[in-house]
């Protein structure tokens, strides 16, 4: 089956400053606001019955995450900044042409944010545009506030969609720039990571499922805090939290670690990509059996963060259907049963201590 | 089979200051140079056509490490520093009178180190201890000299042999304390940390089939030392060397990586434990099921963790016969088809992202 | 005397990417080149009898810096990427307008870079501006070439200039954006940082006797590899070129540490400021009164820090005539004679270690 | 005038194991309790009307610090921990032949210890000797309590006294070890440090009007912690409390960071000296007229750090009288009007940025 690709709509896309902030519904909010607040130390901005909305120390708009009480764990909405308020009048008319749903409230979807513009998109997420929002006082200097594992900002997205090269046509309509991807020999993409603000990404298109969260990611500032946060997990017995990492990421050269909250919605620890913002900036390639590409030092993939992630709603707080990717997956060309992988390209003479790990896949 | 205890001796022990040494033989003494000097950078005090003499940052005695070429890769001598040079009578007296073959040179067995004595322990290792040693420059100071990952200090042996509580009793008559150990409900022994030093040990006992040693473990002043050496490993194509790791240990609270050298020597980098050297510091047991044990994040240890390890041997030079562990083994219990493992004592429901995990001893 | 504000031009300024390069005179370029290479561990990417051209690790661009032997120990150029080859014509205009002398080569200024307009601005400064521009490798993942006080990135120029609110209109023009300033109660403005990436500064107005260079930056990871820069000058017997720091900055959050080459131009190692590239970025005003705006630790500054500077040269290579500041100096009326300070705002009990030192100004 | 050398006991001294806790007198509890409970973050043990018991993160022993409330801010005891019962006979034979001023209480002289013996020892400090005492949970694993700036271990004490060989003697007979001092050319000696944990110091003899105490000195894990700190301090505006630092020291190899409490007692902050528990560990002596001793990078030492100092008490809890010190001060030697200082032997060309600093002394 050939995907249909998406059309380049004639109305200019918005002018998308970065990644703002992420909607996400929990089953159990006290359990989840533990999770963001007391585990991980977010700052509560502001919270009601049904909803805490959460920011990291470096922000000073009202919230990065908006954790809100629903019947199923999905993400309602992935929210970008816009340069402007006259943006979201592109954003309407760029998603309009597409002919996908597209509502606007002056009033704002969540508090805190005003105007905003939210389209299910293409791909079938939940985005949304918006300019005017609250601002609250930028924690950077409160270091009496800080916890050996401070989240200082909102790092990106990741998004799980069946068609990548379909993803990224559509993501670069919309202004974004490809950093870095993951690709064979054949050509097919696993994943791609866009950015619009000058890091690797305010996104990622990975190959899969979808449309589904594949995670948010915070920053910290530096290799020690993430460590810091495993730590505490494990003094809270809570290690079964960690999914995987921490590990040094070779896409993006970031140290990493990926979490599980309770409603098992992946939150990314992250530190240290570097700065893409010239025009002319490289994009690396990777091949998809460079066993370094995901982690730098070999480490192996845990099979389930390839295979799982979180729903995503509709305007109308529905989930959104599951399409399955037909290309072939990242975890079956390289730990499956059809796999392989390398360490120095050409040359397969594994170290006995590794020769398990290449073959997880097909065995979990 | 109920093994044979290993009789106190009258003769008082050696007043052992600390593990001092390791000689090792490696069957490519440039591969093995370059692994240790070029990636992991100690620094070389001396060589010779068919041996480098090694040591670390702080050091100030001639070598941490000497690597000599030879037909099979195994470890020559674990080598103690005692108080004075009597010291050395009461080592040959003590082993004489367990019935140890020992062997004295007042010239030492190696280039740097003076009167010596070897022994063929009781457990089947080759021990050496020695006062007499070459100054060298202590290089802490010289920071244009280090690396990222800088080796400040050796740490620790960690040997592999069959039955732990043997030989605890044997290393506490030579004068060592247990600090932590790891036990099961009906008090099987699967490991014990032991130490002359105030740090958690000089030596840990690791039952499994030995004698072997398991590895041996240098210092870094930081976390982020440990990171580099990873991420120079992925620079070099060399990630294949990373065993496992890096992570937290439950037992000596210490930040860990393993690294595979090119014989298959196991070389632990090692940061931050506790001091221990109140004459009632507390032992800590850990639970053989706890799974934060080995690693308090909870990541799994690799199979090849548990069952490789480097033949010793003896006074001749050749390899000591390697003698299978009778009673259950750690990996058997925890990870294997018969064995359990939690994260919250009483609590099973693993997540889906973990459950995979447990069971990876029995598949690989 | 009243300045004369510079008009703003009715071209359009060139879109400014970021601060791409400085070139730097210095007398003696071997010792410079051991300096910046050697012991800073810049790379190089090439170099000519005259001349020395050196990035760092994370950059894809020819160099950040340009070492070139002359006379006089002085800045040559400030140099801009423009996110287009069109950018050079609006460059041309607008600086035409503003009568200064501009001059253009196709060939570029200097090796590596393509392209390229020079002027000599209404403050006196040498700026360059250019987009055509060889790409090297970015070294970002070549851990195995990191030191431990590794420079990953070009961070932002400082700029020394009498009159700061004139200097910030101008830039303002430009392009740039103020993100914190140092003011004092009567509105007297001491400093202001303004950037083009979402950083706090490409380049700060530092208000004195200029123009001349304040210093340059270049960014680290982590606030580590800042004290291994000392620990390494320390070993090496240069700890006279630490002038002040490191520290905590107040303004931009930065950890930092400031350097003097030998020619005595001043280098800045920087780390984790924070992201700025919302369009309503708060911008943060310090009173300079206050002990903790330029030393987050109320540590002092030195003197020299806020006397000495490079000069900088015209477009025939002669250095600018330096005129005086005449409005109040920052450190007249924070550590001089007549000035005061505070760590808390209408308190002034200092403790008797700190009473020395609010007054060494008048002394020194 | 020649000092009196203080004789040799012929009994035997008692076997030290490390510095255990310090007794210090506040005159505001309160305040005291704030500044190391909720700004430095030692943990409370246990508390009373006019006592605070604080331990680290690492102890296991019921107190490093107490805090009681008295008159006049003063040192009432330099406690230190034995190896058994029994070497509290020889404390009392050791410190009656030198006749001392001894008491001992079967019941403890504070919470959480028995059976102590105190002294007014020869130098005229407030000694004290224990081994009993409780044991209270080692929260090394409680990372859930640990803060940017976690204070780990005590590491040692520092003491003023006039006399510093006479010191040294004294507290070799009591079996301590000079690990590093300072003397000049002349063999004036300035300081010394001795230990008998092996780390580079258990306490510190320093030249200045004594009896006194210098400091107390607690351990982080990494440096960052130490910068945690002073910007936590910064956040509470309370960075008047940073005395000197954080820096590197020459002596010890430690990274460094000195605080004065509310009352001026004076804290270190202190990381990564090295292992010295070798019988013939090298000692290190240092020119008092190497400007990088104190602190390897150069950076000025405060004259307040020489001048200033907190009381001692005598059994009765009343002041010790102060004796000057008749010997070269270091603060005269090296920055005074009669002072140099060299960072190259032999080299006096100081950068103009230095020039103002080696002169403070006399100055201030």
């Amino acid at each position: 089956m050939t995907p249909i690709p998406i059309p380049t709509p004639a109305s200019p896309p918005p002018d998308v400053v970065r990644c703002a902030y992420l909607e996400l519904v929990v089953t159990d909010l006290e359990r989840a606001r533990h999770f963001y607040v007391e585990v991980l130390g977010l700052v509560v901005t502001a919270e009601e019955d049904d909803a805490v909305y959460l920011r990291s120390l470096e922000e000073f708009i009202h919230h990065n995450l908006v954790l809100r009480r629903g019947p199923v764990a999905a993400a309602a909405a992935f929210s970008y900044r816009v340069r402007s308020p006259e943006e979201l009048d592109k954003a309407e008319a760029f998603y309009s042409e597409l002919g996908c749903r597209v509502e606007r409230r002056p009033e704002g979807f969540v508090r805190g944010v005003g105007d905003s513009v939210r389209v299910e998109d293409p791909l079938g997420f939940p985005y949304e545009f918006f300019y005017d929002v609250t601002h609250v006082e930028r924690l950077a200097w409160r270091y009496d506030l800080y916890t050996p594992g401070a989240l200082v900002r909102l790092d990106h997205f990741n998004q799980v969609t069946p068609d990548v090269p379909r993803a990224v046509q559509y993501m670069s309509d919309l202004g974004f720039r490809t950093t870095e991807d993951i690709q064979d020999e054949k050509g097919t993409v696993y994943a791609a990571w866009m950015r619009r603000k000058p890091t690797v990404h305010d996104t990622a298109m990975t190959g899969g499922d979808g449309p589904r969260l594949h995670h948010i990611a915070f920053n910290t500032h530096e290799k020690h805090n993430v460590i810091a946060i495993c730590d505490k997990l494990g003094a809270l017995r809570l290690s079964d939290c960690i999914e995987r990492g921490p590990g040094r990421h070779g896409v993006s050269n970031a140290f990493y670690l990926y979490l599980r909250d309770p409603d098992g919605h992946r939150v990314e620890i992250y530190t240290q990509d570097y700065y893409t913002g010239d025009p002319d900036n490289p994009v690396v390639t990777w091949d998809v059996h460079d066993n370094q590409r995901r982690d730098w030092w070999g480490n192996p993939v845990v099979p389930s963060w390839y295979n799982e992630a979180s729903l995503v709603l509709d305007l109308d707080g529905n989930p959104q259907p599951v399409v399955s990717r037909t290309e072939e997956r990242e975890l079956d060309v390289t730990v499956g049963a059809d796999g392989f992988t390398y360490t120095r390209k050409g040359q397969d003479d594994l170290p006995s201590w590794k020769q398990g790990e290449y073959k997880l896949g097909e065995q979990l």
